[in-house]
C-alpha cells in the first residue's frame, strides 16, 4: 500500500526516538513492499518557538491531510511559564478535538524480561495485559461552561464540566467491547455511579451497548476501588473502560505498574486519521542525551500500522522484533540493570531494525 | 473530661468492628479519668430497613448534638437495586455537607510487621507514611447544575459540575500545611492544572496560602502523574493535598499499597462535629462471621481522641497498644500469614485492650 504519514516529533526526547520509529517503518516498507510518504510537521514548544502557538494551522492541515499521525512528546520548563492556554500541551487537545480521536487505546502490557523493573512483586504482575480504553474528546476535558469568575466577595471560583450523551459513551463503550473480542473477552467499565449522574448515564449506556456483545464479560467497577484493584491484583482486568479524566489517572497508574514506561505505546482513533504516541512525556532532563528509550515509540509505529492501515502482519513483524531486541539484551539507561548490554537511542533503534 | 460520642454502626462488618472501638473507648474512658456518653444511631441500609432512608432526620439530629460521631460502613447487596439517590452510600454524603466535614484526612502509614501483606516490594514501601487531605464538602461531589436530561434526538446528558470557590481551596489548603507542620513539612499539592480551569485556580490559590507556611515546602503535581508516582516511589510523598475526586482517587490507591485496608483509618473534620471511620466498606461476604479486622476502627477511635477532643496522650496509647498487639503475633484473617496466630474480631479487639 501507500499512505502518508504526518511525523510531530514535537519537544524533548520527542526529537531523538521518533526518528528511531521512522527508521522501522521505512524498513517495514521495504521489507513488505509498501510506500510510506513521512511529511514533517512542528507541534508543542518548538512549534510556540517557531511561530508563537502550540498547534499551528499547518501541522493541522497536514495532520488532516494525512493517513495517520506519528508524535513524539511535548513539553518543557521552556514553557511552563506560560499562561495554561498557550502551553505545549494545548496541542494535544486541540489534536485530539479538531481530528475527533474519541477513543484513547492504552495498553498496559508486561514485557517478561523486564518484569524485575516493576515496584511490584513478580508473581502480582507477572503476565498482566491491560488495555485501557479511554475516552477522549468528551467529558471535563471540554465541558462547557468552564473557566474562572471573579465573585462579589473578591475571590474567584474555577468550573469544569463534565458531560457526557448518550452517543459519546454509546460510540466509545463499542470500541471497548470491540477491542475485548479480539482479547480475553471482557470489559470492565470504570465509573462513580454512586456519586455523580454522568456515571449513572455512562453505566446505564453501557449496559446497553453490551446487549450486542453477548459473548463479552461485562463488570463495573467505582473508579476508586479501580485505583485500588489494580495495585491489589492487575491480572483481574482485561479491557478497562474508562472516561476522559479516569481514564488518564488509571491508565498512568496501570502503566506505572510494568515498571517500564518508556516501553508504553498508544492509539487514538475516532474518525478518519488516527495518532499514534508514546505515553511517556518529553522527559526534558534526559533529553539530547541519546539515552532515552525508543521503544514506547516504536511500538507506537506497530499500532499504527495496525490500527491505521491494518497491516496487522506488519505490526507484529515490528512487536516481535522489539522482543527479539529485549532478548538479546539490549537496554537502555531506564530499563538497564546489571548483565544487560546498556545502549543509546539509536542503537536500540538499529537493533530493532537488525532483528526485524 | 466528658464528652459524648455518636456511634453509627451502619452495615455489613460496621456492626462487629464498632463495638470493640467502642469497648476500647470505654477502657481509655476508664484509664485516664474521662467520661464518653455514647448514643447509638442508624445510618445507611440498615436505617433504610428501619425507616427508608438512608440518613435519618434523628440520626442527623444526634450526630449535631454530639461532640463527635465513630461510623462503621455502610453499604451492601440487598440496596443495590434502589435508585443511586436513595442508597445507603447517600448518608455519607449527607453526613459530610450537614456536618460541614470539608477536610478528610486519610493517613496511609505501613505497620511495618505487615510490610509483607503489600503487592510491592518492600524496599519501596518500607516506612511509608502519607497523610492524604481531601477537600469533602465541594467539587464534582456537590457542584452544580448536574443530572440527567432528556435531548432532542431521544438520547440524554449527564453533567456534573466542577466547582471551586477561592475560600474553599484556602481553608482546605491551610488544613494540609498545619498537619504537614506537624509532620514531614513537605505538601504536594495535586491537580490537573494543565487541562482544568477549577484546577487552575486551585494551584494558585494553594501557593498564595503557602506564603503563610514558609517553613513548608510545596510541590505540585498532576493528578495523573501522582497516580503513577504512587506506584513508582510513594516514599517520596508526606502530606498529599487533593480535590475532593483526585482525593477519593488517590487516597485509595495509597491505602493499598501498605496491603493492608483493614488497618486504615480516617477522619473527617471542618465545623463543629468531627467523623471517624474506617477507610475499608461494609464486607457483606465476611459481615457476621466474627472474622473482621476491628483495627481500622480502633484507629479511628485514635483519630477522634486525637482531633475531636484533642486528647493526644489517649490517641497515642491507642495506638501503641494495635502496635503492641501486632508485635505479639495477633491477625485476623486479611492480615494473616504462616507464623502468626489468627484471631476473630472480638479476640483482636479484646487483644488490644489488653495492650492498652
Ligand atoms: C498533557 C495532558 C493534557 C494529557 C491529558 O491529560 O490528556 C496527558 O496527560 C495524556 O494523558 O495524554
Ligand atoms: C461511598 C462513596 C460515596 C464515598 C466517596 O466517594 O466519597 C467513598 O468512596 C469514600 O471515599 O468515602
Amino acid at each position: 500500500m501507500k499512505a502518508k504519514i504526518a511525523v510531530l516529533a514535537g519537544d524533548g526526547v520527542g526529537r531523538e526516538i521518533v526518528p528511531e520509529a521512522v527508521k522501522v517503518l521505512k524498513v517495514v516498507a521495504e521489507k513488505f513492499g509498501h510506500t510510506f510518504d513521512f511529511a514533517y510537521g512542528d507541534v508543542g514548544g518548538q512549534a510556540i518557538d517557531k511561530v508563537g502557538v502550540p498547534l499551528p494551522q499547518d501541522t493541522l492541515a497536514l495532520a488532516k491531510q494525512s493517513d495517520a499521525v506519528l508524535l513524539g512528546a511535548v513539553g518543557g520548563p521552556k514553557w511552563e511559564g506560560l499562561e495554561y492556554s498557550l502551553r505545549p500541551e494545548r496541542a494535544l487537545l486541540g489534536l485530539r478535538e479538531q481530528l475527533g480521536l474519541f477513543a484513547n487505546l492504552r495498553p498496559a502490557k508486561l514485557y517478561e524480561v523486564l518484569a524485575d523493573a516493576s515496584t511490584l512483586k513478580k508473581e502480582v504482575i507477572e503476565g498482566i495485559d491491560i488495555l485501557v480504553i479511554r475516552e477522549l474528546t468528551g467529558g471535563i476535558y471540554f465541558g462547557k461552561p468552564k473557566g474562572i469568575e471573579a465573585l462579589p466577595n473578591g475571590g474567584e471560583r474555577g468550573v469544569n464540566t463534565e458531560v457526557y450523551t448518550t452517543e459519546e459513551i454509546r460510540r466509545i463503550a463499542k470500541v471497548a467491547f470491540e477491542a475485548a473480542r479480539r482479547r480475553r473477552k471482557k470489559v470492565t467499565s470504570v465509573d462513580k455511579a454512586n456519586v455523580l449522574e454522568s456515571s449513572e448515564l455512562w453505566r446505564r449506556v453501557v449496559i446497553a451497548v453490551q446487549k450486542d456483545f453477548p459473548d463479552v464479560e461485562l463488570n463495573h467497577i467505582y473508579v476508586d476501588n479501580a485505583a485500588m484493584q489494580l495495585v491489589r491484583n492487575p491480572r483481574q482486568f482485561d479491557v478497562m473502560l474508562c472516561n476522559n479524566i479516569f481514564g488518564d489517572i488509571l491508565s498512568d497508574e496501570a502503566a506505572m505498574l510494568t515498571g517500564s514506561i518508556g516501553m508504553l505505546p498508544s492509539a487514538s482513533i475516532g474518525a478518519q486519521v488516527g495518532l499514534f504516541e508514546p505515553i511517556h512525556g518529553s522527559a526534558p532532563d534526559i533529553a539530547g542525551k541519546n539515552i532515552a528509550n525508543p521503544i514506547a515509540t516504536i511500538a507506537s509505529a506497530a499500532m499504527l500500522l495496525s490500527y491505521a492501515f491494518k497491516l496487522d502482519r506488519e505490526a507484529h513483524a515490528i512487536e516481535e522484533a522489539i522482543v527479539k531486541t529485549l532478548d538479546l539484551g539490549y537496554r537502555t539507561k531506564d530499563i538497564h540493570s546489571a548483565g544487560s548490554r546498556l545502549v543509546g537511542t539509536t542503537d536500540m533503534g538499529e537493533a530493532v531494525v537488525r532483528n526485524l
